[in-house]
Parts: C-alpha cells; sequence; structure tokens
C-alpha cells in the first residue's frame, strides 16, 4: 500500500506521497514514489502507488524512451511537447508494462498502479492527472482540485472539507500532511519519510522539495496539534439535544 | 454499503446506524440497521452490515429460535443466559445462514456481513462484540474502545484521535456523529436517517433511542461547524518550516 495526493490549486501543485512498500506486514521497506523529471523548460512529479515492479518498469521504459507507433518517434517525459502528450505517454507505458506483469503474477497479486502526474512545461498552463492502470487518465479540475492515490480514505475527510482551488499552497500542504497523519495512525502499510513538493504555476523549480524523516519535530507536533483541535473542536459543539437529558 | 459504529465506555454504550440499503447507485432504500430485543431482564442491540437478506434471515430466525444442536434447547435473544452464550448465538446464525445464502450468489453477490452487537443482561457486565461473517467474533476492550462495520475508514481518524474509555457518553455520541458525517460526505452508500442508541452502564432502558432525520438541524449544524474548526484548527498549526520561503 502506499499513500500519495496532489493538489492543483490557484497559486501552483502541491504533492506529498510516502515511502513505505510492503510485501505482507513482515516485508516492509523505504522506497522513492515522488518521481521528478527536470528540464530547462520543464517541471514534471510523478507519484506512483500500487505494484512496485509495475510503476519502476513503468519509469525505467520511459527514461529509456518509448517508440510512437505511429510516428516511429522516440519520446521520454524530456522531450515530449505537452502535457497532455505527457500523460498519453506515461498512460501508455503503464498499460503495457501492467498487461505483461498481470500475465505473469494475477490473480494471486495485484499488478494495478495508479499514478499522479502534474506539473509544468514552458508555454502552458499548469496540468494533473491520473493515470489508472489501464492507461486512460482523468485531469484535475477546479471544483475538486486534488487527487489521491493508494489507501485514500482516512485522508480524505480532512481534504474534502478544508481544501478548495483558492486555498493558499501552504495551508493545502498543512492539510496534506494532516491527511497524511491521519493515514499513518491507521494503516501500517503506509509509512514515513514523507516526501513533499510545491510548484509554483509559472515556475519550472519547485519552491519546496522535502523529505520528512521519521523523527521530524515539526510534523509530530503537526499531529498533536491536530488531534487537540478536535478534542477542543468536539467540546465546541452543542450537546446532542435528542432524548431526556438533553431536551 | 452501510456505516454503524458502537463505542463501549466507562459509563455505558453508544450504538449508532445508517438506513441505507443499496444494489448499485440506481437502487438505494431506507431499512433499519439499529435492531433491539427488550426484556425485563435485558436491553440487546445489534447493528447490521453487509448482505441485507442475510443480516434479516439471521434476525428473523433467532426471533423464531434457534435449537442447541447438544442440548436441543431452542433459544432466542430474550432467553439465552449471558451475554456470551448471545453472542455465540447470533455468530452461529450468522454462518448458518451466511453459508447457504452464499452458495446461491457468490462470487457475483457478496454474502458477507458483520454485525456489532452489545448491551447489558442484569447480573452481568456490559458487554460489546463485532460478530463476523463465519460467526467467529471479538469483544471490545478498553484500549480501542469501539467497533465499526461496513464503510469504516472515512470515519476511523475522529474516533481514533477523539474517544478514549474515559470519554463522556454524550460526547461521544458527538464525535460518532463527526464520524458519520464525514462518511456520509465521502460514500454515497452510507444514507440518512440515522439511528442512535445510548445505554448507561448497569441500565436495561436506554436513556436515548432517536431516528436522526434528514432535515435534522442538529445534525446539520454539527457537520457545519465542524468543517469551521477544521479550518481554524489548520490556521492555528504553525507553517510548514521546510524550505526557503519559510526557514
Amino acid at each position: 500500500m502506499t499513500y500519495c495526493c496532489g493538489l492543483l490549486l490557484k497559486d501552483g501543485l502541491v504533492m506529498i506521497a510516502d515511502t513505505r512498500t510492503n510485501a505482507g506486514v513482515d516485508n516492509i521497506s523505504v522506497f522513492r514514489k515522488l518521481h521528478t523529471v527536470e528540464g530547462q523548460d520543464r517541471f514534471l512529479a510523478v507519484a506512483t502507488a500500487g505494484n512496485l515492479s509495475v510503476t519502476q518498469s513503468v519509469l525505467s521504459n520511459l527514461s529509456n524512451g518509448v517508440r510512437d507507433p505511429i510516428t516511429e518517434e522516440v519520446h521520454t517525459l524530456m522531450t515530449v511537447k505537452d502535457m497532455f502528450s505527457a500523460a498519453k505517454l506515461l498512460g501508455d507505458a503503464v498499460a503495457t508494462v501492467r498487461r505483461k506483469i498481470a500475465e505473469a503474477v494475477e490473480p494471486e497479486i495485484s499488478a494495478d498502479v495508479t499514478l499522479l502526474f502534474g506539473g509544468q512545461i514552458a508555454g502552458e498552463e499548469m496540468r494533473f492527472f491520473l493515470i489508472y492502470s489501464e492507461g486512460n487518465f482523468i485531469e484535475c479540475e477546479p471544483e475538486t482540485p486534488y487527487f489521491q492515490a493508494g489507501e485514500t480514505k482516512y485522508g480524505k475527510p480532512i481534504l474534502l472539507r478544508s481544501v478548495n482551488y483558492e486555498t493558499d499552497l501552504y495551508e493545502a500542504l498543512k492539510v496534506g500532511l494532516v491527511s497524511f497523519d491521519s493515514t499513518l495512525r491507521s494503516n501500517l502499510a503506509v509509512g514515513m519519510p514523507i516526501d513533499l513538493l510545491l510548484l509554483r504555476r509559472g515556475e519550472l523549480t519547485p519552491e519546496l522539495s522535502h523529505r520528512i524523516e521519521v523523527d521530524d519535530v515539526y510534523f509530530h507536533d503537526l499531529g498533536e496539534r491536530w488531534s487537540t483541535a478536535l478534542r477542543d473542536a468536539i467540546v465546541d459543539i452543542p450537546p446532542v439535544p435528542y432524548g431526556n437529558g438533553n431536551n
């Protein structure tokens, strides 16, 4: 399992991913799941969830270049001309690799993956996509300005309630970290450290690219403050008006 | 889908269940999932999640009485002598009914169910169990003083952070309602109205037994207050200290 989420807001993109992979609870490892592609005219980021052999092969194939069956041109994420073509390149690579690995491992092991892919290519709007195992994808829009992948449910309520398209990027990053804290507390298959990045709209260099280690004081404090705030918020809600005791 | 949860705390038991059943998003109905058995020497409650034909048959079979294969005695939840025997009676009934229905409907339709079963029989401690499809069960203990069934993940973080064994029953009820609000916002297969009950330790009559209807002003207000409190809590957490902008 994995948890990753990304938010495409008015001011830019925030992406966060954990680093735990596991084959059973007795076999866990740390692997980076937030990958970047950096060029003079682009900054792209891919967060991966699901079968690690599939996502690693996809990224390796893409860095070697994938031949377009029609034009015969070989493309990588560094050479592809726009974000939509990049999402399509990734999607096609996912579908091809996943189909091959699925034949060998399913149904015992799932070969499914989900990719969050976002970034900025010069001369284009910033875009953010969620790519499915089958290679098709959807694009993030202002009305629901985030995507999640992997263990999505524990961390969803806070995103749903606390973020909209206008939210400041650093506030959104805090919400994202609370969403991670909630998930980490409930699912052992999601684990520290956590990688994050923040890319302002129109920029080609991230304003923030950081790994939060397991002993990070701020992240620990954030979880504690959040728990306290929730307990206070419960107290502040008026008592239930139902029944004898409170009517 | 369904969401139900129950909390066995120092002062007593709180149980909450939604009422939505669905066979696809285009076929939803309202069915009570929080059932009670009330006698002079007992108050028992069962919240059901999963295949409705299984849970309804289990409850019908039990109200008719189930013959013990060894003693040949016929028992219902009204006659069984203690909470452990009641949980066993329920578990056996679940296993029998579910096995038979599973033969007919699986793998297309899941026959799985989960039951939350709690209450008080005179002369005994109050107890609370989670009963699985296979008929085995676990009992709630002070360290993790709640059980959930059905769509459990969206509503778990708030339970995990905000309730412990010492929590006041009405505070715990508020937490439970927030947990429901979070779940209702994320899963269409969980729906209003919501049934709830509150039974104080040692009592055989619930202090509170109520249905929250879809237009309930308090419940709507609780959701709004909660969203506002979360947004305020985010603002109150210090800014992230990582990166250039904030170092």
